[in-house]
């Protein structure tokens, strides 16, 4: 923590700073320029961070330096993490292709759309049992009837079953039926949901946060990987801006970033990302090649009927030529399919 | 729901829109302008909102007209609502002051601040004992020991208390020492939790989202209100914009807004909308110029040691200072403290 | 400037960036940590800045620490400054009202519109002669006969004017006719425009830009500054934000932050802040109640007929009541209008 | 244009909005829902736009249905431009490589930078005579010597010269020398020079503002096509979000979007869009992957010594490694270089 004194700091608050720096077992290191003093303060980053310093008389203003997440950085743990799943991999050379559709809506259409992306290429089968709906009035999912037609179709299809979690109650339902629990963006900072998907022993897609920094993603995981879960996969699926011509904005740029900072994988979401089927195929390519190491792709035989999120779902025949273009680019990369 | 067709949309794909929104029970409206044709679907929102027009072929884009909530809209209930709490109100033309430390630290802290701010003229004592951390390795709150804190410090004082409900499982156990329930901000779209205290009996404050619109932050209301709660009391808290000299963007504009749109009463969080204690004053005074029903302020009689949110907390002799100039703005725009 | 080395960086990587800030007449301070080395760069900011330190091998990032501007430092002038014109005052007690039509339309309503606001208490006429307008078919203002209907309207009423600059080429021809020159939102970086303004003796209103950061309306405030025209009157209109429910989102707390980082008049233009004429007048009082020096209200007598911004605007009636509220809570607050 | 009226809209005020649409030579449509009715205005959308529909009592809102631009928009001309510079192209199948320092120092480095950029396989080269920069005390660009300069350098190379052009009476000069004129972001909305460059017969990259939507973008473009120059390519180069781990957020879903809405090519700034060298490559990368006609790319043989932009600046070595790796992925999507 960088501590920075106001022009006109008298030098007893300037000696109280370094008081309280050294009060807590942390070092100072002075650093009187020709204006103004900066005070460093080294030591123990979680105890530096509790102390309030701007809040002291004479500070201007108390500048953080170090990165506040632990585990999951690529600091702690050089080498990328990649993590198993029956016989898949997310992290891996190989690229983890999830689809399906946003709400599990119906045994039919589930198991249709299961052998369909499994026949288009899927490695991972995802679809909703529980959706977060803005409106109280929309369509809620079908609860524990979805998790029963997603676990039927993981029978069908061989595929791995990926599903939201809303729940802290639901949890351990949820893990009966699922291979990945996903925590969607409206509860990446539901702290104590992601407590207990910390507890369980099942990977976790954890998507970014409407607003969320890069920094609070990362800290989001640490939360769960506090207590012991590290089979965290982050997944960018867009943040809010001012541009409305799309749903958010896909952060591409977020995963060469985060690739950088964490050893987790980190996967795209390009279907809310952008909220146009149109946009998904394009945007899907663009992600594979700034690294990413796997997508999340809605899928849908009849968009046009689904309760949830059909302008941005892609229909099977769209999802085959995403496939052939993403598995073009991701050789180029240097992944497979 | 506006829906318009593309220029080169062809007759047998408008006659399909058409359809639909006939095979849904709703009454088409077409307009065939020079360039395009546009269709307006008329009938229950709740059903149109659900139809995925612009995922049909020959369809430009589809634009809801209508609002999508209910209950707590103005229009359904022209007088403003007033909740009463004991001898309270929130709603009236009598200001709500709720004010108090972020998160309960200790039993003689906690008291100590009680009564400076009924001291200083608050009407309601705040203090979470859950505390929602970016860091799993920051102070979380002491649980049900700083629930009982807050009693005490009921009991002490007469002021009802406000406390954060972070999780449903403890729902039960803050509702026996609470009187007014807060769902915080990042849990302004935990959907789960919104139900839950939707079936509650005590009034519940909803802080706006960080990045939620205003349409948003009244369908999360219409969330509680649909399980028959209808005590809400909305409160702004600032916006994540790109501005990162304050911590986040006060917007003042939802308040007149609000009070147009909704029955429901609104406050003000200057101390988490701006995170700096000496714009807290300037912009309290201002949320009451601009119509707010209440003000929930940071106040902690040593804001240097506080454990959370330092930097924003008010003294309480500043405290008295804000109250003195809330108090002669309140009476200029015909309310009373 | 504090530059903060990586944790593997090597000795011999530290030694560079030493000698760097050194060869650049610089002091270094270095602190060497448990984890890692952080130095900082003490000397002339202007100098500091202008290093790219973190493209330099070994280092993580560079964290700026002192203000860019200065000129326009409330720690360069102490004291507040206030603007003269005629016998008004922007910057004093005196609350400044300038008011006006979005665009100059025709003579007779300029004029009708002038004596109106004139009779509500406005001491400033605004009016644009040069409308920037998102597109080339829309009303791009009147040019030079614009400007002399506002000479006009000043001749008729004595309200000094206010008017929009849009182009360099047009500076001289402004400025006879203008008391005070308008730098718009979408010309805030508009770089030589502002030093052009920087040359001339006139007051300047410089509107914050639609994205742009209290740090960066501060520079062009001292772009403008260092030429050596310091009659600079900053103006909030606006951020734009992912909220569309109003045009813009309103920064009021921009006023009491900017009154404490720089000596100049701050005023607020709830106006195009807003884009609702309903919201203008409670956001109208919360700037007064939180300490601006003045507001720029647009009004038109015809709002529905306008060629420009209708939606906005208040008829004279809406503005004398404005007036009204405006004055009861300057008087609380210590001014006077 | 949809006009939506309030449930409680009068008859006469309804019949009112109709003669409003008819005395403007407008066709109305009128649909009457259960709830409301919504009436459609029919016809000439430049005439439409100037009416200010909500201003007028008993209107809810107004929804503008069709776009706003025309010459611009790929319906206007089905087949995409190809702009020709000698014997280059930009928005055929060749992708079209930009590539230089920010600003231009000196002669020896602009130079020696033009060969490097050249042997990496650019062509054409950047660099900027007249630089926006934040702060007035920043290097500002060597002006008409920096364009001789880079005159220089093009006879040395052949590469054509693409260069900012930030005041309209820099005009004239700034065209003798370069082939290709830069608005920069700043400047998006700087309408004046719009118009300027529209006059001018060199093609012009517009790059997209800071915090301007696709659609404001496109007006920008109209602007220019209406002077009767429509040689415009336009540049994403990030937009202005919360994050701060990136300079700006590079929107990628920009060119797919943009591909769909006009015939005009789309290019990519991946230096300014992230700020950091080592997300260039993945960046640029992605942005031809999802259908990009081109990079503007920051090299600087120095870039610890840069004058302007050093951290986000590659290395002519590591701009050869991105030449391969873009050239790897157009092949996979029907590109070359």
């Amino acid at each position: 923590m960088i501590i920075v004194m106001k022009p006109d700091a008298t030098e007893s608050e300037i000696q109280n700073i370094i008081k309280i720096i050294e009060e807590n077992g942390l070092k100072p290191h002075i650093s009187r320029g020709k204006e103004r003093v900066i005070i460093g303060a080294i030591g123990d980053e979680a105890v530096i961070r509790n102390i309030p310093f701007d809040s002291y008389p004479g500070v201007e203003n108390a500048v953080p330096i170090l990165k506040p997440y632990k585990i999951v950085s690529r600091e702690f743990k050089k080498d990328s993490t990649a993590i198993k799943v029956d016989d898949h991999e997310i992290g891996s050379d190989r690229i983890a292709i999830i689809a399906g559709p946003c709400a599990i809506e119906n045994r039919e259409i589930t198991l249709e759309t299961a052998l369909k992306v499994k026949e288009g290429g899927a490695n991972f089968f995802r679809g909703g049992a529980y959706k977060p709906r803005t409106s109280p009035y929309s369509f809620q999912g079908l609860g524990e009837e979805g998790l029963k037609i997603l676990y039927e179709a993981k029978q069908k299809t061989g595929l791995p079953i990926v599903t939201e979690l809303m729940d802290p109650r639901d949890a351990e339902l949820v893990c009966e039926y699922a291979d990945i629990i996903q925590i969607g963006a409206r509860n990446m900072q539901n702290f104590r949901l992601l407590l207990e998907v910390g507890k369980i022993d099942k990977p976790v897609i954890l998507k970014r946060g409407l607003s969320s920094t890069i920094n609070e993603l990362l800290m989001s995981a640490e939360y769960i990987a506090s207590q012991g879960n590290t089979k965290i996969i982050l997944c960018e699926r867009g943040i809010r801006t001012f541009e409305t011509a799309t749903r958010n904005t896909l952060d591409l740029s977020a995963v060469p970033l985060l690739k950088k900072l964490t050893h987790l994988p980190v996967i795209v979401d390009p279907s809310h990302g952008t909220g146009h089927w149109d946009l998904v195929i394009p945007m899907s390519v663009a992600a594979i090649a700034c690294g990413a190491d796997g997508l999340m792709i809605e899928v849908h035989p009849h968009p046009e009927k689904a309760l949830s999120d059909g302008s941005q779902s892609l229909k099977p025949e769209k999802f085959s030529i995403l496939m052939e273009k993403v598995k073009a680019v991701a050789e180029v990369v240097g992944r497979i399919i």
